[in-house]
């Protein structure tokens, strides 16, 4: 494979991503919101209540007459569907167009500092200066490096906004259809959820590549030869990407956790009405807050961790043989491996929408764990056709200033224990947090006994789960980094990210049935589709956790291989343990995650006392409100959850941002280096033991309110001691597995990134106090 | 301060030591417990109802009549305290000699796992080897090293259990006397609870003194000159003292909370009687447990710091210049700091008991927090004089195969440090436990919303706490190593552990006066004589927790000494992160604390579980028992608590034991040295914040218990739903604080001593998988 062949493949792929994400919208499109409301028909022909063959198993499920559902599910209620969706469509969007106004003032800021930082290592000289790794050679001013650095940032930022505000607006676009779909049955709406992920899935994974290709080719018309130069540039992409990310996924997390549980706690516990209920204000609030943090704070967080691990093979590729040779395609390897996980995904979607159609409650979680399954079968294959393609039989990779001989199946190796390892977490998360399994089982058994031996237990859950993740990407990091040092742990990284359309599919599949299920309660639609909603939103939340195993697992391996980076730019080629400032480095860093969880914690809390005294204002002062005749303020709680996670996220932020500038600045490399280990070692083993707390918490109370068997009944029903008990360790797990848990996924490679760019600086003026 | 000094200095402190122990406890014998329950009058002429000058403040306080309180407080009560010391005594004694009998046997497997493995290195060769430090002289053989060691960890084992079993038997000596000294007055009281903690403090640490320098004496008559053989089988005693306190706090630790928890659930819960009454079948278990978990254990913990910092000084110094040059007073320099701790400790005691007297029960807790400020600033004193006195004025160091110049005053500088980086973790500790303080009324405030709140703010609490402990932490390293590499930090946390005496002293009187407070309401004393007793266990709740910060505090320095030492006896000069094999074990370093916790913390679970069957059991089958006409069986539920507690204490101690062991055999002291440095990391931080989460809530649960302000009393009392909120927290809290978080100081101790006494096999032979 040549020159044209990789500048052939890597756009042709990513266009045939963005075209199936245009098909499958266009599928989901077909769901008619608003014509059903206006027209007040079943809408374009299609028999809305024909039942399909699934019949049996809904009678099973709901036994209520068609009678009844025609008179509940009928125009007014499609009509309220489309008034609900428009509400939380509109409060999203409100709730992003602020954050963005923050978020442009900050990168405008950013955009300056990482220039003037950059551009003062050789005091703003215009001059060609000699090339760090190419000896002998010139290369470009490090000037032109800090502008086109800054660049690539703003791309970076911008690309992850888009990414996230492009999830948002297909989970807010689908949400309602998948209420609506649900009258046909379960297949129906379940086809719509994943479809609808599958959109956002192949959307930001396919632009990401295609902005990251177009990017190197503009940068290269400047850089040409200098290819060292030109991949340090491309780098603040990652760090574009990833600070967005850092707001979008702490901001999107206070929101959602405050208005979730200002909701529950004046609603479910003082008002005592039901989750969802239309006379809550804080329900639309609720059901923004799944898109918002959800949908576009993950979108932007896996889109990070894509853009960062291109960026760390890129980098180490850069200045490695391939470099040296000016072999492109093998420099492209990175971008080969992604372009080949976008076929195989596209492929994997199919076996979900197509090739074996989920009919049945029952299949709807094994339909999604059986996609992450065939994903990583399919691309074991393509990476080796990849491999054997690109890469030239051997080749050396940097190693800390030596060579290390490399040979190209050593390199499929990386991508396959990547993968593997993925699936390993994503199986392991799914053990411990689904109620299919003795875990969440012995948590939900706790319950009896009080609120206390739950919360007991599901510590210790959370725990108890991070044995096999951690060993998972120790194998990995051990088999990697002593194949091809690095640039293995960022192929690896990669491997793990390859199936990341799948993923995000399958992601959003959760925050988007969950909304679903919330439409159906607020338009008042018949027992039997809040049933069918429901199973739907059951298989998600699992999903949920695994998607987060997978988040903190790929961002381990990214940070690590941005970390060696870091160094690699920094020209440092020994990080001794066995030194004061690394010790020390070390030790804070492992503290820097508490501290930002402490944070992120404490916010959600503030925040959603706030609401709490809006909802019950409303309540006291909005005559008729309990009674169902008067409409709450939905608006006034938006605004009050969006003001609320603006102010709070700016802290934990700037704790972030700040800690390597800081560190870096004022104590040089090998304190930030110490520094960064520790953040890792450490923010690894709270972000998955907080995740997973949280998800069996949530699902031990979803199994004892199913009360599917009869341990379950034993423990229930809905009002039950043990069910309150239940519903004490869910609202303790939301802010641990939706605010601080996957913010730490960010905060690990946010540090690493934001250390890769700055290294020049460090290096150069580093350590003002020691060094 | 020649040969003759050191010899003179370091025995005649240690026997100061035991001396003011013997008198402590002579004043602590002088009331009578049996002699008052068989006289039936006030005992020996003592005016058991005489009211001192604190008149005032128990009128405040009480507000009885003296008539009422005569005939409750009377020779019958004093029986029943008798009878119930009697119980209780019997019950720690018959927990603790079971526990002794499974350690004695695993004391002989693994003493005999040291000597073959230590005896392998050479083959059992009996010939003598080369010096590893010395160049060109002869050693010892490896074979006498082995069977040294082996000795030495012997010694170690007893001197430890030894250690607990002091300490639990004048705590059991001390509670009752403590209640009836409570009828005199606060003063009295506080002055019998902390003299017998004196005693324990005292005891414990001349103890360790002297074993320790009587052991070198005797070792060095084999060794004469060979002073690099003779530190290293010292380090054994270090083992041999971890060991032990690994089992007794681990399983102290589930004895005391299983009963705890058993009790409350069903007596508090279920029963709606109150803490500590006669009828639950549990309480004298829990009364047990105070004793065997928070006595014995953290006694043999601290011992095991003690012995570990010096063994890891030691060794250093002997392959140093002071080594070399055959300077016993230099190379005594750690025993002779802790010599005038003794001392130091020793004045500052007399400060609480004699100098300032305690009047009233606002002047508990300052009394407490003074002894932490007045022994720094004397140790600080003390410290100046011994360094001049012992040191020469320039010398060098080992720095892992570099030497090191180092001057006298810089060790000053290392002791001083460790010193008040303790004393900013201890007031750091209290700011955040005490509910003088703002974070506990936050968190007590934020039960109004329930106990989803109060777990939310209480678990950011305990993040938020671990900021300045690490940072205390990392400053103390940074400058300890940077000024005398690995032995600074052993000298730094000598320096912290050189008050040891006081600290022990102020910690053993929390568990001794919460005794007092059961034994009070167990005898049916009057509500004056259990408000004085109440008021002492609060003040010895936040002194507990500031006892546990010191212990993590601490054991953080010794195991990075230890970690250095281990490194440099295995001839490694270099752990470099960037190294795969490294980074892989600190990622799995990093989840052994989360491992071991989820351990812990299930069996907590699971031995609770157990309890609540039996005391409901005893409930329902034993006539009367709830109508106070019979007696319950109080042995079978110390017999269930002392078999759970023995039977779980297993499988954590076998990970802890077995972690270092396995990898250092199959990957090598590389990976093992990685290993440590991210249990180490990843540890601290779960141990402080585990423990101050755990302090919080038992504060915010008695600081609404106590309703002293308006705020407090908004809400309560007891029985609201505020405080039932609490009530979860505080349950919640138990595991946290008082089995896992102490436990994992002990984890990364005797993780890295077990490397340093086996660190000669793992260079000879380590690494079967890799190296």
């Amino acid at each position: 494979m040549g020159f044209s062949a990789a500048d052939a493949v890597i756009p042709a792929c990513a266009v045939i991503g963005i075209a199936f994400a245009a098909w499958q919208w266009f599928l989901v499109a077909k769901v008619k919101v608003s014509a059903y409301a206006s027209t007040g028909n079943g809408g374009h022909g299609r028999p809305v209540f024909r039942q399909e063959d699934e019949e049996d198993e809904d009678n099973r499920i709901g036994g209520e007459s068609d009678d009844e559902e025609d008179g509940v599910d009928g125009p007014a209620a499609v009509a309220r569907c489309a008034e609900i969706q428009n509400a939380i469509s509109v409060g999203a969007n409100s709730f992003l167009f602020t954050q963005y106004k923050y978020l442009a003032a900050f990168t405008v800021i950013f955009a300056v500092v990482i220039f003037l930082f950059l551009g003062s290592v050789h005091r703003f000289s215009m001059a060609s200066q000699p090339c760090q790794y190419t000896k002998g050679k010139m290369c470009k001013p490090a000037l032109a490096n800090a502008a086109f650095t800054t660049a690539a940032f703003l791309l970076g930022a911008v690309t992850s906004v888009v990414s996230g505000y492009l999830g948002m607006r297909i989970a807010t676009f689908a949400n309602a259809r998948t209420t609506l779909e649900a009258r046909r049955g379960i297949g129906a709406a379940f086809a719509t959820a994943f479809r609808s992920g599958a959109v956002m899935g192949f959307l930001l994974s396919s632009l990401g590549l295609l902005v990251f290709y177009i990017a190197i080719k503009i940068f290269g018309l400047y850089y040409r030869d200098d290819w060292e130069g030109l991949y340090e540039s491309i780098t603040g992409y990652g760090l574009g990407g990833s600070s967005m990310a850092l707001f979008g996924r702490v901001g999107g997390g206070i929101y959602t956790k405050a208005a979730d549980v200002g909701a529950d706690l004046v609603g479910k516990v003082e008002r005592n009405i039901p989750e969802d209920d239309p006379r809550n204000p804080a329900v639309i609030a609720d059901n923004v807050g799944d898109n918002v943090g959800d949908i576009a704070g993950m979108g932007s967080d896996l889109f990070g961790s894509y853009a960062e691990s291109t960026c760390a093979a890129l980098f180490v590729a850069s200045i490695s043989s391939f470099g040296a040779d000016h072999d492109f395609a093998a420099v492209c390897y990175p971008l080969l491996i992604s372009s080949a996980g976008l076929v195989v995904c596209l492929a994997t979607t199919l076996f979900a929408t197509d090739f074996f159609k989920v009919k049945t409650v029952d299949a709807v979680a094994p339909a999604l764990k059986l996609q992450l399954l065939i994903s990583t079968v399919l691309m074991t294959v393509a990476a080796l056709v990849v491999t054997f393609a690109a890469l030239p039989a051997r080749f050396t990779m940097f190693d800390f200033g030596e060579e290390k001989q490399v040979r190209n199946w050593h390199l499929f190796l990386c991508v396959a224990i990547g993968l593997w390892a993925g699936l390993a977490i994503g199986f392991t998360t799914e053990y411990f947090t689904s109620n299919a399994y003795s875990p969440v089982r012995d948590v939900a058994d706790s319950c009896r006994t009080g609120a206390a031996t739950n919360v007991i237990f599901g510590l210790a859950l959370g725990y108890k789960s991070v044995i096999v993740p951690v060993l998972a990407i120790a194998v990995s990091i051990y088999v990697s980094f002593t194949l091809a040092s690095i640039y293995g742990i960022a192929i690896a990284a990669l491997g793990m990210l390859s199936t990341v359309a799948t993923g995000l599919a399958i992601d959003a599949y959760g925050p988007i049935s969950d909304n679903a299920g919330g439409i159906a309660e607020m338009a008042g639609m018949s027992r039997r589709i809040r049933q069918r909603t429901d199973a739907l939103d059951a298989a998600g939340n699992t999903t949920a956790a695994i998607g987060k195993g997978f988040a903190i697992g790929s961002a381990a391996l990214v940070s690590l291989a941005l970390f060696g980076a870091f160094v690699s730019r920094a020209g440092v080629t020994v990080i001794n343990v066995l030194s004061p400032k690394v010790f020390a480095g070390m030790l804070v860093g492992g503290m820097l995650p508490y501290w930002f969880s402490a944070m992120t914690m404490k916010s959600v809390g503030s925040a959603a006392l706030k609401m709490v005294e809006e909802v019950r204002r409303q309540f006291s002062t909005i005559p008729g409100l309990m009674e169902g005749r008067a409409t709450p303020d939905y608006a006034s709680c938006v605004r009050i959850s969006t003001d609320a996670s603006l102010r709070e996220m700016m802290p934990p932020g700037a704790l972030v941002l700040l800690a390597p500038l800081v560190t870096g600045t004022f104590f040089g490399v090998h304190t930030l280096a110490g520094l960064l280990a520790g953040a890792l070692v450490s923010g690894v083993q709270v972000a998955i033991s907080a995740s997973n707390s949280g998800g069996a918490w949530d699902n031990a109370k979803k199994y004892i309110e199913a009360g599917a068997s009869e341990h379950a009944k034993s423990l229930g029903p809905k009002g039950s001691e043990a069910h309150k008990a239940a519903v004490i360790g869910d609202t303790i797990g939301d802010p641990l597995k939706d605010t601080s848990g996957p913010s730490l996924n960010i905060l690990i490679k946010l540090m690493a990134v934001e250390s890769l760019v700055f290294a020049p600086f460090f290096a150069a003026h580093g350590g003002l106090i020691f060094k």
